[in-house]
């Protein structure tokens, strides 16, 4: 896998990566298809809308179809029928957050799936082997990701296994096809120097693209910022960097202003299943009664087919009646808007204007 | 409103209705938006998909958003992003059907809306002014609909009383624009005597089309196939013939060979949304154990977005998620399988191979 940075501004890059699915210009924003589908857009609209790299979960499509099933049937693209470039996360956060966990080991985690309740064993070596079933173009370490709230000793202990199970991946991915790039998680919570020790330790490991992992996971906006300002420096230059599951469009600015590349996160289609949009202006309610009856699209200027196609007023309506389609025309306009947003930036960059431009894009955080 | 028949083959006709959104070639199903909405699809989708007309409901329009709402927005086709022809039933097989029905009167039906109780008194005048605030090309005359197994005397009460309204509601659309056609419906249930007296009253009112209605509404398929095939022909040679609300893609087939032009049904997307798709062989419920892994289509040969995007095991996956795209994808497939049925009936009577060409679309009815 090859990323090219450029151009730069302030710390923010401006590059390109190449995977086995095709190129991927950065800064960009990765669409969360949980169980290899984006909940109300099929492949055509995502590819129509700018989407460039889709994310699958993997602790779902390990517990259904299961991982071997989505590689008999050609793999995670062929199989959510998404022909460009795709992420797996490790499985790692969902088995913290969703499952019942019931033994954390130097080998692994024990834990209930929340689904149909068996009881699973992941290691650092399935994770890597579930992943290859699954066959996205990038794959992620398992790591721990304790609540934000934890002391620092506990901090410190996740750490450890983090970076245990991060060598034994990278051993497991060595042995591999070696199609598929296999990306580190820097952890740490909020300390500035467990940061700099994961980083370090990652880096020399040599991975092909460095993870920012356990930011939004309950801490406020102001520790989120200074998390990923201060942890964004610290990862190799000449790599692609993630900053995992995060987050509002405030965010991703504030990001890619660190010199963060990747993104992910399920607010642009999670949100619009509970009827709210992003527009330039901050986020919307379109149950709020204020929308009746409103001619203009959800965002003037918008080219998504939401925004070409029907007035506010009419999505109100949709969500007023708990229409399916609701759910499906904020969606739309959700993705395009955090996608154009990322293209925004990327040009902002390119054209060395991203202090001018950057304001401009999104409310500032209320803090 | 202009309908032109180009072809007959036995009592079956391909023809072309003129309307003011556009032409449309008959014989055609309309596909069911009931609040404005095809549940599952955009408008973008839905003409890719070869979909001519967009039937949406006046019942539910009137009750949310009001029938005014949608005229200051601009009309239905406007509001919904359909720019394509539409038609409106009346409403009163949902005031029969889904409220509370308080009095049924010479002057009209009172009753309480399903949704938020609100008392509402349709009469047939303000049955025609709902249905030209929300300016579908094609309007319906109320009607009332009594159950399949009322007696003959409730059904020649309900007949007299539809036969009244049909007159009023007539007088009530000589005084409007012009720009709507408006519909007559023949009721009389499974008596033929009734159908024959209800088919020549409306005829004489002069409508410009003339609907089957009372079908598929509790008798079994026999009864449905024999009150169509003896009711079609006694309706007005020139004019469209709309069998309203039917049905399967056996019925449609059986429609369209005893004259019918114009069908609608909420089949297709209904039935989407509980894992059931239609194929050429019969229904396929895509929950089952033996589509998981599949890696055909749903349907081999289909120009679908799904069939040409995803395969059986996959959408299989998830259905068994219940994931909201699983309704999405088969919702594609069958409104273009009713759609495909359609135009390939229409190619059949243009050819003259409508005998040989209709047993092979869909399975024959298990009788």
């Amino acid at each position: 896998m090859k990323f090219t940075i450029e151009a730069r501004d302030g710390r923010a890059r401006a590059g390109t990566l190449e995977t086995p699915h095709g190129r991927v210009s950065s800064p960009f924003f990765m669409v969360v298809g949980t169980a290899a589908s984006v909940k109300g857009m099929t492949p055509r609209q995502l590819r129509e809308a700018g989407t460039q790299v889709v994310l699958a979960n993997t602790y779902h499509l390990a517990v259904r179809p299961g991982s071997e099933a989505v590689r008999d049937i050609g793999g995670l693209a062929r199989f959510m029928g998404w022909h460009g470039p795709t992420l797996t996360d490790s499985g790692g956060f969902q088995v913290f957050s969703l499952a019942k966990v019931r033994k954390i080991g130097p080998d692994g985690v024990r834990f209930n799936n929340h689904i149909d309740g068996r009881e699973l064993f992941l290691t650092p070596e399935s994770c890597v082997g579930i992943q290859e079933n699954i066959g996205a173009d990038i794959m992620m370490c398992l790591d721990v990701c304790p609540p934000a709230k934890a002391d620092r000793d506990a901090i410190a202990r996740s750490l450890a296994l983090t970076h245990a199970w991060a060598g034994r991946c990278r051993e497991a991915w060595r042995g591999g096809t070696g199609r598929q790039a296999l990306f580190g998680i820097v952890q740490g919570a909020l300390f500035e120097d467990l940061r700099r020790e994961s980083a370090e330790t990652l880096t020399a490991m040599d991975f092909p693209g460095y993870a920012i992992g356990g930011v939004a996971v309950g801490e406020d906006t102001p520790d989120i910022r200074r998390v990923v300002d201060f942890t964004a420096p610290l990862l190799p230059d000449a790599k692609p960097r993630y900053l995992m599951g995060v987050g509002t469009p405030a965010d991703l600015i504030a990001g890619v202003r660190a010199g963060v590349d990747m993104f992910d996160c399920v607010m642009p289609t999670r949100h619009a299943r509970h009827f709210q949009a992003f527009t330039r202006e901050g986020p919307v309610n379109l149950k709020n009664a204020r929308h009746a009856g409103v001619e203009r699209p959800i965002e003037e200027g918008c080219d998504c087919e939401c925004c070409r196609s029907v007035s506010r007023g009419y999505v109100r309506h949709l969500a007023m009646l708990n229409e399916l389609m609701a759910s499906v025309w904020i969606t739309i306009h959700n993705v395009r808007f955090y996608l154009r947003l990322m293209e925004e930036l990327r040009q902002a960059i390119l054209a060395g204007r991203l202090d001018e431009v950057a304001p401009t894009l999104y409310p500032p955080d209320p803090f």
